[in-house]
């Protein structure tokens, strides 16, 4: 395959940061800004969001969770009194303490001093404390229950170091905010969220995850138990791509959430929280990603087909043209995946050929390429983006194939490569999830040996707390790693704990993640 | 009539403000926040908005813009280079000047002292210059141009007086942002995009608008036109929908945003912006509720048609719940105004009548009550929101119809409500607008006289500038009254101008504005 003359400039292989970097500017998904820690979202990236939202939003929808919008600002006085919360919040919030410019006499602007504002307004990093006020006043009796709330939004949370889409100081993402009249509810809504998580990246996104429990020490501040799904990396590294919060009666307390029973007594509700940002989009970006660009799942490219007329500046362009949009015509009047085949005829100027990579780059999932002598065969030329290149000759695997044949297979095309990004990334995932591994020592060596990409480990433990915990957690990070979840669908506990010694309790995973 | 006794407390002719109030509360769609200034959507208002999105959505799409996402926060630099723009806007904002909070050893948290930003950043209050940033880097040859972006997002304009989806703190909306290679062609963009929000508007929220250019002094600040749309209110009033702006090389020269021609000499853009907010909600609620609270349009009502169970807690009750999932089955089916019907069987507990006028004040289209004796003999008592009262009675005007007739009719009636809210608003408002007035005095008179209802007024002038259109703003101001455009599709100016004498020009509309 040396031949081959892929796309980008770095390889995966050879420097997996760098490539990521290269991948979100050469496929045009985002951009710094020069606003600190906030990217710009550019259109290709955005429509990948849009298609990931309307997927998810359809799921929230059909749950019965309904949604509404909140208030991006959020008085001190609610992070003051939920004590968790405020010890894991309270550290890198946007703090908003003026409400007017005025003139600095220089050219210049300053914060006009006499627009202080009396308390300081903190931009939401989170919502649980202001929709608490809300669920507070709206729930009353047991007739209110379950009240099942969603927001799509921005939130900021201020970073040190940011990395586009894994980490940004200002990210989108949707929060689900639930309160129930039983403990029993809410934990089924917490694991209710959690497979729509799981559904929706595995189906809509084909990033295979382990869902499961987090472990004390990762646990959202003020949750009693933190679900979360994650996802393998290229490099072996874990990507934590959504979570479910059971929050048990803490944020109902602080927030005064109650109501009346059956019988007529006044009780607390339990909430739940869960969450999926735009963070799942490095996770689509580093598991479909190769050495030529993205590779968008068909379900969430906002172009699943691309059509390029090969135009020559001469008289016949015209018929390639009516010829390309004939078949615009009969593939958006195809249903694949459920939907209407979304297709593109790129009519914008330039070379088809160069047209072409901008395509492979950003990964749309089929480029069709329409030049005069296709057109007289009747034919197109299909290169699939998931079967890009003919081994044997280290070029473009170009298929010529008669129109209608082409439009008669699209939509098993497009299921077809749905299919195979979810199970080449599955494949590898399995491939790369070590088990069996019983003592400290061969952990250390997997991690120091294993080659660039030791993947993940599990290993059974005996689910220590508090301080016993935190020297766990102390000898893994001295590793960088750390525990991702206690997969739900993990064999039970059969040995002993591989910190303590002492008998396991059950199976987690460790890695080292983003 | 005086025997019908309405839903609301309070009449529209008797206290407008209180009774918009009224409406927002009874029929669930948004409530003060406890932050200064932010409201909360609850979800039916939200699920209107989320309609309004979705249409206009569309229609911006099909248009060939894309949407993108620019960061929350503006450096303050981007203020101080385009001198209207900040003498506009930077007045009232949200400043964040601190990224940390800690504890102030009381148990409350303060800004930390420590992690003061070097230079303060401001929320968004509109993205010109953020999104011209991002322009500058994208435009660089003619052929990058025609540039076309929105973005659908929360903007923050520090209100001291607000009013719920008319003026508040933070709002949504979308802002489109368009680079062009020549003043035709953003002023033909300027004058699409205004359209745009014309059709929707009327087609969609069923608001009957007058789309025409702002006076000088109502420009967005940097603009070199300002269009708009103006709807009327219940009340008379004026309320503007929606603005398109032609910002000519005024932003593209303080961003950079320039492209080399075919020529090879670079050459400034011609910009411009766009945009319409949940301040929309506002108008649909003024234009079409009624004493009984809201009267949604169907096209952007969440649920078109309710189905309500009336249930007694005894065992035929399940019988009547499979009667309505099969009605409701049957509705889903259907489409009307060109997507399936959006229906919902409302099995929440509750005395069915309560909830019926739940819905009522919602302003849900269709409501549809089944009990044990509809549908024994096959029927379903329908009301339709647009035609609630039997006027001849003083009672609901309930019709009991087979249910297989109605859910063959139900596209057509969904289509007649659509149609009949927009003809009875652009009725009142035709009524409502008085042409020939040709002195100033007579328009005293009018404002005066007029009674509460007073309209707008279509008189003609000669466009002053400067000084001469300001004493003619502060004439009117004096009256509590504002020009809100000159209309698009007004007869040209025979006479003389009303406010100097001097040969009329165009003719304008004046009104009081919300």
């Amino acid at each position: 395959m040396s031949n081959i003359r892929h796309a980008l400039t770095t390889k995966r292989e050879d420097d997996f940061a760098k490539w990521y970097q290269e991948v979100i500017s050469a496929a045009d998904l985002a951009e710094e800004s020069g606003v600190r820690g906030c990217m710009v979202i550019k259109p290709w990236g955005f429509g990948i969001w849009e298609r990931v939202q309307r997927l998810m939003d359809d799921r929230i929808k059909a749950a019965g969770v309904q949604n509404a919008y909140f208030p991006l600002f959020i008085p001190l006085a609610n992070f003051e009194r939920e004590a968790d919360h405020v010890e894991g919040f309270a550290k890198e919030m946007a703090v908003v303490t003026h409400h007017r410019l005025i003139a600095d006499g220089t050219g210049g602007l300053i914060p006009d001093p006499e627009a202080k504002l009396e308390e300081p307004l903190v931009v939401r990093p989170t919502s649980e404390t202001i929709i608490g006020d809300a669920m507070a006043r709206w729930v009353q009796s047991w007739r209110d229950l379950p009240l099942m709330l969603n927001q799509w939004a921005n939130v900021v949370r201020w970073e040190m170091r940011t990395r586009m889409f894994l980490r940004t100081s200002e990210f989108l993402w949707q929060e689900g905010h639930t309160a129930h009249a039983t403990r029993e509810e809410a934990l089924e809504e917490t694991h209710r969220a959690l497979e729509m998580y799981r559904a929706c990246a595995e189906e809509d996104l084909a990033l295979p995850v382990i869902a499961g429990e987090k472990p004390e020490n990762e646990r959202f501040p003020g949750a009693l138990e933190t679900w979360s799904i994650e996802a393998m990396m290229q490099d072996g590294k874990a990507l934590q791509a959504g979570t479910s919060h059971y929050l048990g009666t803490n944020f109902a307390h602080a927030a005064g959430i109650q109501y009346q029973d059956r019988e007529g007594t006044q009780t607390l509700c339990h909430t739940t929280s869960w969450g999926v940002s735009t963070r799942m989009i490095g996770g689509v970006i580093m598991t479909h990603g190769d050495d030529d660009g993205l590779r968008v799942p068909p379900r969430i490219a906002p172009y699943q087909i691309i059509i390029l007329p090969m135009l020559r500046d001469k008289p016949e362009d015209e018929t390639v043209l009516a010829y390309c949009e004939n078949l615009r015509v009969k593939l958006a009047a195809v249903s694949a995946l459920g939907e209407p085949i979304r297709v593109l005829h790129d009519k914008t100027p330039g070379k088809a050929s160069a047209k072409r990579w901008d395509w492979v780059r950003k990964g749309a999932p089929v480029i069709v390429e329409v030049g005069p002598r296709d057109m007289e065969n009747g034919k197109v030329a299909v290169l699939r983006r998931d079967a890009l290149w003919n081994l044997d000759n280290g070029k473009p695997a170009m298929d010529f194939v008669a129109l209608d044949d082409f439009v008669a297979e699209a939509a098993a095309t497009l299921a077809a490569i749905q299919t195979g990004l979810f199970s080449e990334a599955a494949e590898r995932r399995d491939a790369n999830i070590t088990r069996g591994i019983t003592d400290w020592e061969a952990i250390t060596a997997h991690f120091k040996q294993g080659g660039k990409y030791p993947g993940w480990v599990e290993v059974q433990w005996s689910k220590p707390t508090g301080d016993a915990l935190a020297k766990v957690v102390e000898q893994l990070k001295a590793m960088q790693l750390t525990i991702r979840n206690v997969p739900r669908e993990a064999e039970p506990a059969t040995g002993a704990c591989i910190f303590t010694g002492a008998p396991a309790v059950e199976r987690i995973l460790v890695a080292r993640a983003y």
